[in-house]
């Protein structure tokens, strides 16, 4: 099983999946995920989707699982660089990635992060 | 052929390394570098390896041509997050990565390059 690396900038942290999620892969990430912010006290993740071509209903869901679970660890979640033809797939499935705010690339993304985190 | 994205950071490019690379995905990520470059026109390129656990021969020159060619467009390379054994492994292979700055992680590779940049 692959590991997806986790990258600590300022203090955010990025994902960039490039490869295809297995379940298990997914698990995996959410855990590390999880392990990082608490352990580089991250304020954000942000998870960049450019390099995926086709998503399911369960990596759609895991967008918001890990937009819930970060929040609760006070990290917003920021989604970038997704493809027209993901976002088309996604609504034809039904999912509205609740709680997961998104941006077109990675700098929109910081600063969409930046900005809501302000000054705190 | 899986492509690897190129995230812009600031002045700089980010490249993270997470499927095995086969040669024509190596040349075809040299050429999509090369372009970004030129259309951002950034001044630094990061290299993330801390996905990779095997390197060869092939990939550890394609280190050393990506800071050539990066160089030759007025950009500088580091390499950030290699692993114990990968640099075990280009030691005995007897690649020095001539030409390629490293750093432990992106935060001190974005600092490496910040600092060799200064205010220019």
């Amino acid at each position: 099983m692959q590991q997806i690396p986790i990258l600590k900038i300022g203090r955010f942290l990025l994902v960039s999946i490039q490869i295809d999620l297995q379940d298990q892969t997914v698990v995996a990430l959410q855990e590390d995920l999880a392990d990082s912010i608490v352990k580089t006290g991250a304020r954000g993740v942000i998870i960049d989707i450019s390099a995926v071509d086709i998503v399911d209903s369960y990596i759609g869901r895991m967008f918001s699982t890990i937009a819930a679970m970060s929040r609760l660890m006070d990290a917003e979640t920021v989604v970038v660089g997704m493809r027209p033809a993901v976002a088309i797939t996604l609504v034809e499935l039904g999912l509205s990635l609740d709680g997961v705010r998104t941006a077109l690339d990675l700098e929109q993304g910081m600063r969409l992060l930046e900005s809501s985190l302000g000054d705190r």
